[in-house]
C-alpha cells in the first residue's frame, strides 16, 4: 500500500522515535491526523525549539536550554559537598525519584568505549578534573552502570578523583530489593557476597 | 525531578502520540537530543508540513495532501465496480496488504454515534448518496468493524446503497484462520454459525 508522498515521510520520519517501527509510526501519523491536529502542531514546534535550544549544562553536562542546570545552580545541593557520577540525564532522573540523595550530579553523557571512538575528552573528564580541583567536594560517588564499560569509566575516574584527595565510593551492587535468591544471576550473587556488611540490630 | 522548561514541554508534548506516556516520552526526548538530532528536526519539519496540508480526499475521504488519492485517480479500481466502505484510512491499508481487493474505498472516518454528534452528515454519507448516483458502481462491501456502531453504520449505508439499485454485501464475520475453537468468543461463535456455507470439495 503506497501512501501520500507527505504521509508516507511523516510516517518514515516517525521512527527516528525509539521503539517505534512502521506499524506504531502509521498509528501514530493517524491519530495525530484525526484527532490531534493541534497537539501534533505544538509538537512539531516545541521539536524544533528545543533541538535549536538545549545544549548541554556548562557544570554537569546534562541536558538544558540554560548555561547551567537548576540542580548546579541550587546552593542546597552544594551543602553535603558530594558529586555523584552517572553515565545519563535519565540516571539523574532515577536518582532524584528516590529522594535520598541531595548533593550534585556529573553526567558523562555515555561512557568510555575506546572502539567507538569515545575517550577521556568525550565525557568530558577533563572538565569533572577542573571541578574536582577548584571545589571542595568531599566524596565522589561513582553511580555508573555496572557493566564492563561502566566498571572501567568508574575506575578512571576514580583514579582522577584520588589524585585530587577527594574520597571515592561506588553504589552497591547485589540483590535487588524484593528479588528472589533464586532468580538473581550468579554474577549479581557474587557482587552481593563480596559487598556483604556486618550486620546490625537497627 | 523537574526538567529545564524546555525539556519538560517536549516530553509533555510528546504524549499527544497514541501509546506514548511520560516514561517514553522522556526516553524519546532524551534518545532525541543525544543522537537523532537530525532526525528529530526533520520530524518536526515534516509533522508540520503534514499537518498543514494532509487533508481528505475529495472522492473517498481518505487521508492526502493531493486534492483525489492515487487510489481513486487510478483507472485499474475502477473496472471492478466494486466500493468498499471503511471506518478509517488504517482500515484502507490492512485490506490494501491481502492483495485481494482491486475496487475503491469510501472512508467513513468514523462511525455512526449520535451521542458523540457524529450523525450522517460528519461521515460524508450526502457525498456516499452522490457517488453511488453519478458512478456505475455494481456492488458496495461494507467492511465497518462488527461493533454496535459499526453495525448500525452498515445498515444505514445499505439502505442507501439499495435506493440506487446498488447490490450491498457485508464482509463475513466468524473464527480466525489459526484461531482455536475454545477460544473464541461465543459471538464470534454465533456469527459463525449463522454465515455457514455449503461445504464444497474443491
Amino acid at each position: 500500500m503506497r501512501f501520500s508522498p507527505l504521509l508516507d515521510e511523516l510516517i518514515k520520519s516517525l521512527q527516528v522515535l525509539p521503539g517505534v517501527g512502521p506499524k506504531s509510526a502509521q498509528r501514530m501519523a493517524f491519530a495525530m491526523l484525526e484527532r490531534q491536529r493541534s497537539g501534533g502542531r505544538r509538537l512539531a514546534h516545541v521539536l524544533d525549539q528545543a533541538l535549536e535550544h538545549i545544549g548541554h549544562c556548562r557544570q554537569c553536562r546534562t541536558f538544558t536550554e540554560e548555561r547551567v542546570c537548576g540542580l548546579c545552580t541550587n546552593p542546597k545541593r552544594a551543602v553535603s559537598g558530594q558529586l555523584c557520577i552517572v553515565e545519563s540525564p535519565a540516571d539523574v532522573v532515577a536518582i532524584e525519584q528516590t529522594g535520598q540523595y541531595q548533593g550534585r550530579y556529573f553526567v558523562l553523557m555515555g561512557h568510555l568505549s575506546p572502539l567507538d571512538g569515545v575517550g577521556p575528552e568525550e565525557l568530558g573528564l577533563d572538565k569533572l578534573a577542573d571541578l574536582l580541583a577548584t571545589e571542595a567536594y568531599q566524596e565522589v560517588i561513582l553511580a555508573t552502570n555496572p557493566t564492563v564499560e561502566g566498571e572501567a569509566t568508574a575506575y578512571y575516574i576514580a583514579d582522577i578523583a584520588r589524585s585530587q584527595d577527594v574520597n571515592v565510593s561506588r553504589i552497591a551492587h547485589g540483590v535487588p530489593i524484593g528479588g528472589e535468591l533464586e532468580l538473581v544471576d550468579g554474577n549479581t550473587l557474587t557482587h552481593s557476597f563480596m559487598g556483604r556488611k556486618v550486620f546490625s540490630e537497627q
